[in-house]
């Protein structure tokens, strides 16, 4: 058997695998047959299509990456400033991954995006292949022609994993893009002979506007090498990106625009800066380099990236790609993916969902983000440059998402790097000036977004399923220090007072329910450390929750400072009553580390069943909807928003009711309604992977209902089968008899062969290997 | 006797040098005991008069600073912007140094300053201690209490060498300054309790515009510290200077006002920033920082400095400064100025002449800088961190004034520092995008600024005079890509025609002179090389001057690139005339490198002996002086302008006439007319030191007219006698007889007794040792 070792990159033992698919899917063998005869080379890789989500609002992007990859090669479909006369433009929000499906105007591709978030930046680095006239201005997508940007069709599109392909209709360019870690690498192929350029756009942004740039600084170093960064003000405060790019052959000449208002500009007044003057600085710049192609010639170019310097960009180009060839990137780049999706291999009914399930897969690798160098060097909150040692730094933590289910997954089928991402998180607190772990960080910066101090999940989480080696004593400081940070986020009255204030601080039930969670984590860390002092003090933090609970409305209910609950309260509103990015009614529901007592409170298993049953079968009000910019119509069954995250947990708690079958049947039929193998393939924002990591979760049949323990909530398989394959080299086989779509009741459970009892699993049975069988059936099996 | 080996700092042996200095001026042994008296220590620091050219126009500063200290503490008595309403505002120009003497307000002190220079940046960090309400606007001068600005008053001001007072007469508030290289030590004493701000004001600059800030970042890492960063687009183009602040107790609160406009605040929205809110990012921000004071107390502040990073600055602080002693750390700065100051020692006939001489000598080490960290690295062209290997780095070269005599200077009595900068210079090469030795070096900048590629001369003249252990090889390389930079300053044409052309490139004749004299310091450097071709070809391209030389008028006059000299031609204009601070009287007689060839041009040795007076001798007119701000009426003799460099080998001419008594005489004159102990002391900007230089060897009877060869054209001395010491450890001695006011002719010249023919002295004799005896008389000894 091949026992595959944790490893970086290198190739897949991909027969021994196929094999086993083949044989858990022996129904689908034509099908995959067919697909191998196609690429002869990789089976996982052909089920993903990076092209779900990004239709609406899933806000993923279809370019070239690797798995965890610094650079995310993508291209952009717009340029619309984020303001427009001092007013905000709500179309902004559609492009937190710069590419909307319905579009057909291409700008160029950029190496720096998010995946799934619901608030952008990045952006970094635009190229644009051009031919004849030079133009520097993008021009507007309504207008073709109007710049440098290109029309587009799908037809001659193609995106996979670790690939990407366009036609640029306008200069019949052929565009292929693929990447390493920390290299772009792109190849133009021009059809004619002529005159071409290659435009860097320095203002280009995602979430742009005037004042965003910061600086930017260019030099031609030879040539056909340019390095330079910019610097930018945006989401991440005070962030600059540094680069190398290099041509595969001379630039025939060069030059820039710079769109600043300049006052005064030193001795530079001396040059004609604008034509083949080798260093370019200034605020906003678009530069391009032409050169003389004859028909069919490809251009390559390798644009390597560093959050360090120059020096470290042009180390990280060297290191990775010390050659021209595109195919052997991209080959590996694909053989990195087919690396880290072959870690669950599973059977199916049909082709459509491996496609949905392995782009979740796939999905849940584009953040958190590798944010070092080759050498292990990169630039800490304090803004110095800063070693890695003993682990791999990692950015882009969106927390308040991702701890739910994201973080629990890599616990599972990636525990070296989420040890590395709770390295990153404790280094973060080391510089961090607040003397706080993560709350969203983003590149070397602490953007604040959304609520709690979710880091400690993380920690508590991998700390409960023995998956990190940080010292514990250092971990239980840092979320110690994190959960008393007195003036974040209403934190200063919660620590006086149990609960935060609606009218000091809004959205005030919600941060108290995910503090009181976050408390509860810490709890157990302090146990682990024995420390009962600590433990006992976060125990007791943990039960705050009950200060926010209104027992006269069984509901949670924001709470003022005079310590009444606030009169004017409707549950079913998203806005301005006590939560965020949910209602009473499903954030309400968010105690996840005491969900026996948060059923008491609500009137016992029966009613709390009942309420459930309330959730999913009253229909939201169309005015609730509209405010809400994150979600669609088609994220909801009923109340139950499954585009926003805080309900995630929800159709899992019949488990603790009489009502069990009800999740069975709840998770199936989100699994089957909220996620397609199309571009409007996901209902919400992804939100880095947290969206995907619930479907990976949930068509495998459990759920980490409570991260910080080592359970999972048995839901309902809707997969055939499935082999997860961990690091330690054991496998988890998945299981079911009599699957079907119909069938999405589970009758019983057998664990290597004996019967379980409850709908509970433990992350340690599970990880030393064994086989789950689901016996499956159309009727609810009725017992408590 | 005490051999002063090289070092940086340490305990000088001023026991000897003062028994030395005593018996070389005897008749001033009561003045000197005198001042020993007061001062106990130090003998040579009581002579630095810091305010000397900090009235009108030689833009020197008054404030705290050690010798080539990359720290230059001083106060700010100016904060208009340059440009109002987008117009230039003429009073930018006087406050190159941040300070002028005829003003009786401080706005606070600033870290970073250039000494003597005509143009300016820099003014980084000031800090401002106030008391009462906290104003964090500085306000206006004109308007008393209109901000946080201060009056003051001479009478409460003392300035030394390393060492400046003031009291604060707004807030009663004694503020003191010292400095090591990279650390600025701040006094501050309150006169009564009271509430006391410091203000860190971060927009403050010297040539202060909108938009000059680039990026601003602050963090409060604990009770008493700061750290951050300043990045500026001024005269160096990328700029960024980190630093670390500690006060001696901690702050009782803090904030900050921002003022820029703001279209987005990322998720800092969540907080008010504006008040104890550890972390700061803007453009445009100012700070403050509470204390309670009571009534007497001493506040310490200690600024530390880096170009690298915080974390620089941070190991610079707790290197240089590991103390709260400020005496103990103005004690030491005072130290390495008597040691610096004591390498020569001169008797006078007046006191004041020690000091203007001193002072002189103390100007010729403001700059260039240390640019460096205390480990040795140091951020480049490049933008990245580099390590100097084998020297200390060092910034800002203003070449075209200070290859003259500055470095020449140098070479006597700073050979280490000089070789240091020589390899400064190589390192700079070797970042340099344009492959380009520095023409005027900024931090890691290339301002460009000023004519010519003069690097080149200082690397000859250390190489004449074997104080650099460069490779010469290297170097050569060096200066030859430097002079083949085809799109820098007319140069292509240059290349091609052997001048540059007015109509292509204006200031052309000053070009074309400065270029050839630089390929006559290439050859010299290919000739040490044993590189014949090249040697051939800067000899060649050293005799370029005749291109531009007219016949008809005997006069360096501007060709057009048709190769005609251009029809409009004003000799005694200093714009648009084809040169650039000079007319074509001054700086046309520049060809150092052939001066035989241009007095034969000329029309000989009579003729151009009365040409030489007639300069002297014909007063410019009024409207030409009107036009050149960098000169008052002050510095000028006749046509000769001493305010400005292209003549300062002027009045040594005479020695290659059958006249050269009268360099005797004007030399004096100079020497006696254009400079003064007193704060107007200076007729025109220092320009980096090398108007003080040119003075220091004016004094000592000597003065390098041809920096890249070892000789010295002979002057007459104005000291009585003097010894310099060499960093070999022997000495040389100069001694007058028959000194006096009215003896300004040399009669004849002794070294080591034997009597000297002609009017020449050279390196490698004087700096063996040994004892120079100028026989003075009041009558000119009129030999050929």
């Amino acid at each position: 058997m091949c026992r595959i070792q944790n490893y970086r990159s290198g190739i897949v033992c991909f027969f021994i695998l196929t094999f086993k698919i083949l044989t858990l899917s022996a129904q689908k063998t034509t099908a995959t047959a067919n697909v191998n005869d196609d690429y002869n080379e990789f089976w996982f890789v052909n089920y993903v299509n990076p092209m779900i989500g990004t239709k609406n609002m899933g806000h993923t992007f279809p370019g070239a990456t690797v798995p965890f990859g610094m650079v995310q090669l993508s291209p952009e479909t717009n340029q619309e400033p984020m303001f427009e006369n001092g007013k905000y433009n709500p179309e902004t929000y559609k492009y937190c991954s710069g590419y909307q499906y319905d579009d057909n105007t291409i700008f160029g591709f950029s190496h720096t995006h998010f995946s799934g978030t619901g608030h952008s930046d990045l952006g970094d680095f635009l190229l644009m292949p051009t031919t004849g006239e030079l133009k520097l201005e993008p021009g507007s997508a309504g207008s073709p022609k109007s710049g440098f940007h290109s029309q587009f069709s799908h037809l001659n599109e193609q995106a996979e994993a670790g690939y990407y392909k366009v036609l640029l209709d306008d200069y019949q360019i052929q565009a292929e893009l693929t990447a390493t870690e920390r290299v772009g690498f792109h190849k133009y192929t021009f059809a004619k002979k002529e005159k071409a350029h290659i435009v860097l756009d320095l203002i280009h942004s995602i979430y742009n506007y005037e004042d965003k740039n910061v600086w930017t600084f260019l030099r031609v170093e030879n040539d056909s090498t340019i390095s330079g960064y910019r610097q930018t003000n945006g989401w991440a405060r005070t962030r600059t990106v540094y680069f190398v790019m290099k041509f595969s052959k001379p630039i025939s000449s060069y030059g820039h625009k710079k769109y600043d208002h300049i006052q005064y500009n030193g001795f530079y007044r001396k040059f004609d800066e604008t034509k083949n003057f080798p260093e370019m600085a200034g605020k906003n710049i678009r530069a391009y380099f032409d050169f003389d192609v004859e028909e069919g010639e490809e251009l390559l170019v390798k644009f390597a990236l560093s959050n360090v310097s120059t020096a470290g960009a042009l180390n990280n180009l060297n290191t990775e790609v010390n050659h021209w060839d595109f195919d052997k990137t991209k080959q590996e780049a694909q053989q990195k993916w087919e690396h880290e999706l072959s870690k669950i291999q599973i059977g199916t009914e049909t082709e459509a969902q491996k496609t949905t399930f392995y782009t979740a897969l796939y999905h849940t690798m584009l953040s958190p983000v590798i944010y070092e160098d080759v050498d292990g060097s990169y630039r800490g909150l304090d803004q110095n440059i800063h070693q890695s040692d003993g682990f791999e730094n990692y950015s882009i933590f969106s927390l308040w998402d991702t701890y739910r289910a994201l973080h629990p997954l890599y616990n599972l089928i990636q525990p070296t790097r989420n040890n590395d991402m709770v390295h990153s998180m404790l280094a973060h607190y080391d510089q961090s000036v607040h003397h706080a772990l993560p709350i969203w960080s983003h590149y070397n910066n602490e953007n604040w977004c959304m609520i709690g101090y979710h880091s400690v999940s993380v920690i508590a989480d991998a700390i409960a399923k023995k998956t990190t080696n940080v010292n514990q004593n250092r971990a239980l400081e840092a979320c110690v220090n994190s959960s008393n940070l007195s003036y974040y986020d209403g934190l200063d009255f919660y620590l006086k007072n149990g609960y935060v204030a609606e009218d000091l601080s809004s959205s005030s039930v919600s941060k108290t329910l995910e503090y009181a969670y976050d408390d509860w984590c810490i709890a157990q860390i302090a146990r682990n450390c024995e420390n009962s002092a600590l433990t006992n003090e976060y125990v007791k933090r943990s039960e705050n929750y009950v200060h926010v609970f209104d027992p006269s409305i069984r509901s949670m209910r924001p709470k003022l400072s005079t310590g009444q609950f606030r009169q004017e309260f409707n549950p079913m509103d998203t806005h301005g009553q006590g939560f965020i990015e949910g209602n009473a009614w499903n954030y309400g529901l968010y105690v996840p580390q005491n969900i026996p007592k948060m059923v008491d409170l609500m009137g016992g298993k029966a009613t709390f069943s009942q309420f459930l049953d309330q959730i999913f079968t009253t229909p939201i009000e169309d005015k609730y909807i509209e405010k809400n910019e994150d979600i669609t119509r088609d994220g909801i069954i009923g109340n139950y928003v499954h585009g926003n995250e805080p309900g995630h947990h929800i159709p899992y708690l019949y488990n603790w009711t009489n009502t069990p079958w009800k999740t069975q049947e709840r998770v199936r039929m989100i699994v089957k309604t909220m996620y397609s193998d199309k571009e409007d393939g996901l209902c919400g924002n992804d939100d880095a992977g947290q969206m995907s990591a619930w479907y990976i979760f949930s068509s495998l049949g459990f759920y980490p209902v409570l991260p910080g323990s080592p359970t999972y909530a048995i839901g309902s398989p809707s997969v055939r089968n499935a082999v997860i394959t961990f690091e330690n080299g054991r496998t988890l086989t998945i299981r079911t008899k009599n699957q079907s779509t119909a069938n999405v009741y589970v009758d019983k459970i057998e664990w290597n062969g004996k019967l379980i009892s409850g709908f509970e699993l433990n992350h340690f049975d599970l990880i030393e290997g064994g086989e789950l069988v689901f016996y499956m059936s159309n009727k609810p099996r009725k017992v408590k």
